[in-house]
């Protein structure tokens, strides 16, 4: 049962992360929150005419006027979207006043743009908000940001520009294999060997060349072994992190490095990081997409 | 309905090739094939009570007397199997008259052991029995085999016997990828791009360590550059078995090499192989199989 209309939160305006798998709201009041809602209705389950009622049902619970300022980003501005946000090319600034507006609401929806690059062919969605969120909260700051999750991200900016990126499906590649191949057999369980996880990435950058050759030895350590599940994951993780960095390397030598994530996969980054004597700066990924969403909503603000 | 019994396949002995996903079983009477039968009863579907019931299923319509000989291999031996065949260590012979007989049948079950290696740990169930029926096939051969699959197996052979192996999640890796992974929608369809399968090869080899990073461009350039299906599709399974081919090249370099495999599998590593100036015999990996079930019942016809 919804609280009377005099209890509920009014929001001036609202902010939406809308990935594949999820949706994030935030009720604000300039750069206040007011409220939080999740759903899991994201891309992945909607139809395009599904999108406004999904967001509806979201936000049910908030007294939200119609006309209300919508900033969104994620997968919602994909071509199997709500309504595709055209990417924008790199190099460029993270964002621009240059949003998509949405039509079929009685909200003031817009959805901010991905990235593209041309050679080599890459594309991002949700991260360029991110990117922009850590840049507002660090005036003038250079250097290579690393946004781990399933499909991490390496980002090289300067002057407030992103110059490049490349994307790497090391999250995915974790999931399929510890859940879907015959390692799944060997790597169960939450517990993690912190050795086991550096060795493998000293492994993995050293000899990068061998890495197909240490995925099936996982499974066959614990078969004649009898290695420990936690063993096990921390070393598939560390492989597929070490072999991550090993092609990222041009990007994270030498320079700032900052990791926007969440908290347990930005850690293993930064410590596989840290053992070859690379230090980074780490910040929640919700909280930069928040600060990205609002500093859009700003510049939305300011350009009606 | 069953033949008349007069009309049905009197096998002398049985030859079984039971994977994790299917059952293969040929009627024999020495080295003649009088009939074969498949099923889908693979260890993966079986309680271990189950597996006396899925031979009977698979051999009803033939006339099979009490205590037929019947020789299996694969991963109905292993510890989730009918009985588990404890692996032999390498180096030894592909195989030997040390089987292991199963008790709850009315027929003269024997399974043929998988093999093991110390170090580096790795494991074998099925392959030996096919290099087994190679060896029987090419007397005195030396040499490396590759026995291409869902776990692809790189396997030093001399004087007759295996004295080292390594496994790849080549095959596994290539299902879960284009069937699960994001690059599933960039992947689908049956054909192939043979001068892209070639490109990747020659990337992934020259430049392993640069393999994480190739991936996502397969979906990048499709959503950018309308890449073709079939392009993207053989493109990653170039990049798969370059990638192999890199952390194998010990095994294969300046060697004779034969590929056991299934035709369009073995195709691809043959070709492979070829750009990279390495000739390789190819042999079909089912004829293998019941070579090596064969020369493992005269053995143990022999020693009886």
């Amino acid at each position: 049962m919804n609280a009377a209309l005099s209890d509920r939160v009014a929001p001036d305006w609202i902010a939406l992360d809308w990935g594949t798998s999820n949706l994030r709201g935030w009720a604000m009041r300039g750069g206040e929150v007011l409220a939080t809602a999740n759903s899991t209705a994201g891309m992945g389950t909607l139809t395009r005419a599904g999108y406004a009622d999904a967001l509806a049902t979201l936000i049910d619970g908030w007294h939200v006027a119609p006309g209300t300022p919508v900033v969104a980003c994620g997968m919602v501005g994909s071509r199997q979207g709500w309504c595709e946000a055209p990417y924008r090319a790199v190099p460029c600034t993270p964002m621009s006043s240059q949003m998509t507006p949405v039509n079929d609401t009685a909200l003031n929806v817009h959805i901010i743009p991905g990235l593209r690059q041309v050679t080599p062919a890459d594309v991002m969605r949700g991260e360029e908000t991110q990117i922009a969120g850590f840049l507002a909260l660090n005036d003038g700051w250079d250097g290579v940001i690393c946004l781990p999750g399933t499909h991490t991200k390496w980002v090289q900016v300067s002057a407030g520009e992103v110059i490049s990126f490349q994307t790497y499906m090391t999250g995915e590649m974790f999931a399929l294999l510890s859940q879907a191949s015959v390692l799944r057999h060997s790597v169960q369980g939450d517990g993690w060997d912190s050795q086991a996880f550096d060795n493998a990435v000293e492994e993995a950058l050293t000899k990068p060349e061998k890495l197909a050759a240490r995925l099936f030895s996982i499974r066959a350590s614990d078969l004649l072994e009898n290695t420990p599940p936690d063993t096990s994951r921390a070393r598939l993780s560390g492989l597929l992190i070490g072999a991550e960095l090993a092609a990222s390397k041009p990007y994270w030598l030498g320079t700032n490095i900052a990791i926007l994530g969440a908290a347990e996969t930005a850690r293993h980054y930064g410590r596989a990081l840290q053992t070859q004597g690379a230090a980074a700066t780490i910040a929640d990924a919700a909280r930069m997409t928040l600060a990205g969403l609002t500093a859009a909503y700003r510049q939305m603000k300011d350009t009606i």
